[in-house]
């Protein structure tokens, strides 16, 4: 590993377990219980999801944000059906073909000014349900936050899910990140799954201050049937699932996890504040989840590199990403800029 | 959940971590790590594994067991390859088809009378290598230990690994319970992996204490090299996994896991000790790892199940699992084996 | 390829096309027509069935039928579900694996004492519908004829498909040599699946005088709406659909398919007939349709070779199919059955 | 049927099979010939393109286009490597998923301008060959001709070639119209293969006069065990493979196949000639192969179709495609202009 190489503007997956998560965790850890999902925790979960969200909804954890998204997809295609989602989406670019590999799922990948589907975007794939020849596009697929760090408003989601309803469509939301995505809106995830009203939605807490917890929650009962089977095949059924369960439960039962993303969607933005007049910093995006996509002078981008570790978006125009996680602090925060300044004020003097 | 039920016996799977696996856990809980592996406990593990296996030697966490083997497996097979199998194997029986569903593999079982395979077995499926209308078997699958509770010399296992060469097969060793394999022998996992030379085994920390730790160790460099892309189109890798590594390092480092696997093996062998005289109890098989399948009388089954929870194998002739874990204690089966008397002894009265 | 070779007990796949079939196809052979089953064959096909099996029946024709056999199982299937079939069937054995590799099904495999199916034996893997650790058993599939060449008798079909009922199991017949299955019956296509009541059929027209013809007739709508889609995306939708519907028609329009397997299944009694004496010769299973299984002294085997082709089943044991076809005669079958009894003779002289 | 609608410009699938390539195909109609491809006419056509092409290429008859295109790719694929190809590729939009749902192979599409790859657009995805979180490119896959009815030039293909061979990608040919293709060119196929080096080519007989015929030609050892392997797992391997090698051969040993494209194009390029000038018709390519886009005005759209058969691509602007064929004539061709040009007059007269 680099030395003396700040990491923390990286990912949020870099981040450790928040410490209420880790409590969490500890308290269920006693004695045996019931395994593959009948302990106690994971019933906890399940009420806690029928009561904020309806009898009829059911919640499922898995291990990871790929796990989730392919199998809440899966569970919702027949064999000949597709999936619409930006060509951004993680779906598409970073689960390693995943949906493609393990479960012979097409994308419909529209292009996208900036990672957010519109309902214009989604109708150009949005035909042909009734020719054999052509995959049935069946689900939209949609991230919040994006990757490109950014969220819909809920107006654009009704938007999209009327689309989706009058297309016979389901609308699945790739919540890796939803908190951050609740948290700019200011909202609690059960508020957002109301008022957008997702068929499904994965549910992510590791980058959030989880250790390793992700779920997906179904309001489609047809689809919770075909995730109950599929999770197994699908490699995401953990047998001591109530430490899985108990990560779930604290980020969800309180607003800790909307919290916590609210502190990492805060630090990204006051990291934007500190840039978006750097003339060396072109900004991307202005952010409103933790990411935030600039192009950087190649001078700033090869010093900075010396001493911060983060992602080159792409190459071709020095695009790179910096992301912020419920554990960075102002402080970090105002280094990092502090540094950016620093070289940036030695450029061509 | 029921209440007053002892659930002790039930299965492995229900006990919780044990707290040196959850020390070493929380020991790499602090501030930010490199997701995705490139963290300091998976350098450990890896380095660990190099060090007492070879050079060429990798190791790949992953979520479980189901996971561990779809992946080894898949990343072994060239896509028209399949795999011999007992049809008693977990891989077969209790993975929700994983191995056809996720990766279409071809599974080849073979009729074993414990649960074991052996040269012969193997053989009758052994042929055809160059019949376009018979996917080609390519490797051997065995347990160790069996879903059946036993486990193979090392003899019988270089045995099977000669085979395996003699036809160019790969040997996969499914070790969700090599460490109660390795205690049954009285060896390491590292000496296991030396002595029997598998192409690639799965290596199951959940089961001996970890809270979800399972990892693939291959010593084919080109098995890695596919395993390495797979994990995450198998969606097996795990961002923070330096929370999986650490507690596959607590197993692995010292003796740790053999060691709790041992409790488990010699508590199963007491309760065996405890029952089998008992004439409404009859063994199926004699353990040497933690499983003790036993036919009960109907009564006594009837009896039991409203103070223990455990499986029922074969309900057409009363065949049950009973199940010991790293936590089962002395007391507890003595006083299991209390029960079973008391029943017993009511029987016909 | 070898001269002097004959090559006419090899397999019924090695026969020519039947004049009439030939003709039947040449009719079509004019102008412009819609492709994709659009066709005016198609269309007279579709009706033919539907004027013999009810409206609500429908055949889709397709290319082979490994493509047939896959193509109508996985539309039967959910993701998560699985076959029942027979150790010995040709889904099992040789489909070079298509079930599990293009479609990802499992399958349960029974073992049976002559390769047909009985309730007692689909009994064996019939349960565990609500495990979810374990592949739902959602269709029985089985071969009429079978690979062993033995038919069914409609009151054995009745009882499996009673069993299917009675679980909520499709039936499914790999009828690649379907009519060889009715002619041992003595009645049509149409009164076999008014009869039996399969949910799906693959009706197999290449083996008995087409040139390349199978199809799929499945009962139930829901089914075929499945079929409809996948078989395009399972690559078994020809363009030129016309040219294969013809073939059919000429097969099932009147009798001649199951004339022409007729003469198939007599050759092959005929030959059964001459050899059953032959102390070199054991036979396995007394034909009722056009393969015959013997065992053959090594002497005799290897003598025999030398001027006939055909395949060994089982060379630990000297075990070999032949098999007749629509083209075969009397004259060659008595001339087989001559050269058999002139090896014989010589042996031990 | 519509009744009285002309259907000669709606596909070239739509056409009856050629003259010469039924008499090819009845020559071999005699007699008992081994099944699976160890017959006559197909040793011929292996020994045709070996002479052709090299000791090394290989040969492999299929069904239809789907089955070889995803046939040749899965076998140039390991199970985490993906398909670079245009957005408006058959592959991706025509194919019903198959790509995807047989095969998981995942297709990286850009976009064109009119159908046809260049450096620059496949650079787009010509990336993250070492990343683990993206399926790893490894073959650029173009249609020759084009779905858009266009041809590419041996040097815009030998540029593609090259920048295969910088970035180890395979190059695989959809030659579903390669007839067409070379037929632009002036060349043949074997010249095609020669100057173009493809690893792997599908040769495509069905629209240019083959009643059921395609092939796949591998270049490259690899991948032809591979193919040889999964032809029969994908469902391709015909039984009775003389019947399609004989049409093979017809179009491949004398020029037959490029004669046929040959009046394709020349029809194509006629209808073009007559109605580029006119008004209410706007063309979208100027046709090199046997495909013409245009749009269409709505009344001139309206009244052709109630005359004339063709398909509606994108019905926003009213763009139709009119496909000639090996069978169309001049007098067809100028009796569709006719029609063309009377119904244009009489618009807003």
């Amino acid at each position: 590993m680099e030395n003396n190489i700040n990491i923390g503007f990286a990912s949020d997956n870099y981040a450790s377990v928040n410490p209420k998560v880790l409590q969490r965790l500890l308290k269920v850890d006693q004695g045996n219980q019931i395994a593959y999902g009948a302990d106690e925790s994971s019933s906890e979960l399940a009420e806690l999801v029928r009561e904020r969200l309806g009898s009829n909804v059911e919640v499922f954890p898995v291990f990871n944000g790929t796990g989730g998204n392919v199998l809440a997809l899966s569970a919702s295609l027949k064999k000949y059906q597709g999936v619409i989602c930006a060509e951004t989406s993680h779906l598409n670019t970073d689960e390693g073909g995943a949906p493609e590999v393990v479960a012979g799922i097409k994308l419909y990948k529209v292009s996208t000014s900036n990672g957010k589907l519109t309902p214009e975007s989604i109708l150009k794939e949005c035909f042909g349900f009734d020719d054999l020849h052509r995959a049935e596009p069946k689900v939209i697929s949609l991230a919040m936050s994006t990757e490109t760090g950014l969220t819909y408003t809920i107006e654009e989601l009704i938007l999209i899910r009327k689309l989706a309803d009058e297309n016979h469509l389901y609308l699945h939301v790739d919540g890796a990140r939803i908190f951050n995505g609740c948290a700019a809106l200011g909202i609690s995830v059960w508020e957002f799954i109301e008022r957008v009203k997702p068929d499904i939605i994965t549910v992510g807490g590791t980058k959030v201050g989880a250790m390793l917890a992700e779920c997906i929650i179904s309001l489609n009962p047809e689809i919770s049937k075909n995730i109950y089977r599929l999770r197994k095949s699908y490699m995401q059924l953990g047998s001591k699932q109530r430490y899985i369960s108990a990560q779930l439960l604290a980020l969800l039962e309180n607003s800790l996890g909307v919290e916590l993303a609210g502190n990492a969607n805060a630090q990204a933005y006051r990291l934007y504040e500190g840039v978006k007049d750097n003339q060396y910093v072109k900004v991307r995006y202005k952010p409103s989840a933790n990411a935030l996509f600039v192009e950087l002078d190649s001078v700033l981008l090869e010093e900075l590199q010396k001493c911060y570790r983060f992602y080159l978006w792409d190459e071709s125009c020095n695009l790179v990403r910096w992301m912020t996680s419920w554990q960075s602090t102002e402080e970090e925060v105002d280094s990092f800029i502090a540094k950016i300044n620093e070289i940036s004020s030695n450029i061509n003097n």
